[in-house]
């Protein structure tokens, strides 16, 4: 690698670029500001479509969509099923695997009397970096990856099966041929090695990343439990047999006046959300999401969803359990 | 600024962040594989439209497109022309203001016939960083923006006059409500930084860019008219009386032998290109941006796009012009 590096910059200073108005190089003060941007402004704030669609909802039982349900919703015309592989605002898993067995075997069925074959498609954007996630394991054709989830940059990648040949992609835009006429536009290269390097840390490291953010977590679920009085608080993502991601935990703390977004209005230090940033539209409405998973609606409608990363440390639990302790008492006139 | 960005560097420092699901930092290894790609990889390798369009010609004389051309092709149900500002092979700049007040006087005919509003859209990509563009001089409602083509990040923007009161605009893609509804996912905020700061130099110094780019493009020319034969060099976009961008020259070098891919590729210092990287499919064709401005087959068919930038000195000019002698003398079987 590094020798390559070294021949490939040899190779530039025996050159002299004259190509300009094909693409220039970056100004430093230009790197300087987007570094800078990388490293301090990188806090939040994502989807309608055409074609028949079916929305097959969640069980209220366990937060997961279940196989049957996807089975029992295909239609003679269907070809595409398209689930994410773990929700955003509860981190409930979805059993992708056990459903992409049985559009297989599906498959073969439809293919004897010339239906069209169901392609699998699943959103890997809350995944990715917490958890091991195979292709082959799940069995999809295609599976979104979201770099700004996984401590890489505001891009993202579509992985796809046996591009063209075994699984169809059609263009969304046109232009310039780039990306084999799939997307347009010179290529972002910046963008995408810093794609490629933050998939080769998750690689390396993500049971590590999984092990630390699930200790985290379970201490603050535990710091939560011990804080209040255990029946205050409601875990809106913990359902028996069900697994969820190792750094979410979406909680209620019961109360009439304890509204999630009051309860974060009122911390002081703490910043965390209500659920998905894409559809904060500033309503107190619950989270549609909770209420499909079968939480009660003034108990969804005190959610909280907090998410840790790779650094959280047990003192910022410590601080912010303390937080919203002192915010609830503030919120009912006890301070 | 720097107060501000103090203020809200205190302001993160008492807070604690526990929406890693919404998004997250940058790992410093991302950072840096970016970074090194931004300084490294930055050199190029872009566009087919569905609805009714009528392509118009320039003029084989001034390589423009003519006013009285666009205003004869439009009919009672057009809606929108769009034209480049400045050409990306020949560096010619159209005539775009002109264009702008025809059609408005054209509009408010239209109106009373109640026919469409016609808009104006121009591609400013070449000429953004190398003359001085201005949306109120050029009278257009729609101007696009290319990052990467000023010295700036691989993005773009798209300036719209009075974004949807005066000027419609409709979204391509569906998604989370970012950007208004207008284009759906998390704002790339380092790259849109990025932009801006490169906007920003641009604004301060474009005279200065402008002068040097100039400066060193008409040295290349002298240089390649001393060099080789006067005879031999035809500088393809050099038409009496017309404007062009001040860091382009598009220029053949007479010869049977002389083709612009074979002339490159015996080339051992210079980088540059035949035309359109979007459009380079490596067959031996001429471009035809300059068979349709006028210039002959056997000329065209020769030509090599060099376009200077803000580092480009007369010493590099130098050894190109001795690169591109050696390589002709080689093709021609002198050396
Ligand atoms: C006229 C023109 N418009 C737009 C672009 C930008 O293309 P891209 O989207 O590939 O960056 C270019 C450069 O390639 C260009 O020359
Ligand atoms: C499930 C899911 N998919 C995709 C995304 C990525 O959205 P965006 O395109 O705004 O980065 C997110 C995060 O916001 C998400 O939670």
């Amino acid at each position: 690698m590094e020798r390559q590096r070294k021949e490939e910059r040899d190779w530039w200073l025996r050159k002299v670029y004259m190509d300009y108005n094909a693409t220039t190089p970056l100004e430093p003060e230009v790197i300087q500001a987007m570094t800078e941007a990388m490293r301090e402004a990188w806090g939040n704030p994502s989807s309608p479509y055409p074609a028949a669609v079916t929305f097959v909802p969640v069980s209220k039982v366990n937060g997961q969509v279940e196989v049957e349900d996807i089975l029992a919703a295909v239609r003679p015309a269907t070809c595409l099923v398209t689930i994410m592989l773990a929700n955003n605002e509860t981190g409930v898993i979805m059993p992708i695997s056990d459903i992409s067995q049985r559009i297989k075997a599906l498959n073969q069925k439809r293919a004897a009397s010339r239906l069209p074959v169901i392609l699998l498609h699943t959103d890997a954007a809350q995944a990715l970096g917490k958890r091991r996630v195979d292709v082959e394991d799940l069995g999809v054709d295609f599976l979104t990856i979201v770099g700004h989830k996984f401590y890489g940059p505001r891009i993202g990648a579509l992985y796809v099966r046996g591009l063209g040949e075994l699984t169809p992609l059609y263009p969304m835009l046109f232009g310039g041929g780039q990306e084999r006429n799939f997307r347009p536009g010179t290529e972002n290269t910046p963008m995408i090695a810093g794609l490629g390097k933050a998939a080769e840390l998750v690689t390396r490291n993500c049971e590590a990343y999984e092990a630390h953010m699930r200790d985290v977590r379970d201490y603050l679920e535990e710091r939560l439990a011990a804080e209040f009085d255990k029946q205050r608080i409601h875990l809106n993502s913990q359902f028996p047999g069900t697994e969820r991601l190792p750094n979410t935990c979406n909680f209620s703390i019961r109360g009439p006046q304890l509204q999630g977004r009051a309860v974060l209005a009122q911390c002081r230090t703490l910043l965390a959300s209500v659920g998905a940033a894409c559809h904060s539209d500033h309503v107190d409405r619950p989270s549609p999401v909770l209420l499909s998973c079968g939480i009660p609606f003034d108990v969804a409608r005190n959610a909280l969803r907090l998410s840790v990363g790779r650094s959280t440390t047990r003192a910022e639990v410590d601080l912010v359990v303390q937080d919203l302790k002192q915010a609830v008492a503030r919120l009912e006139g006890q301070a």
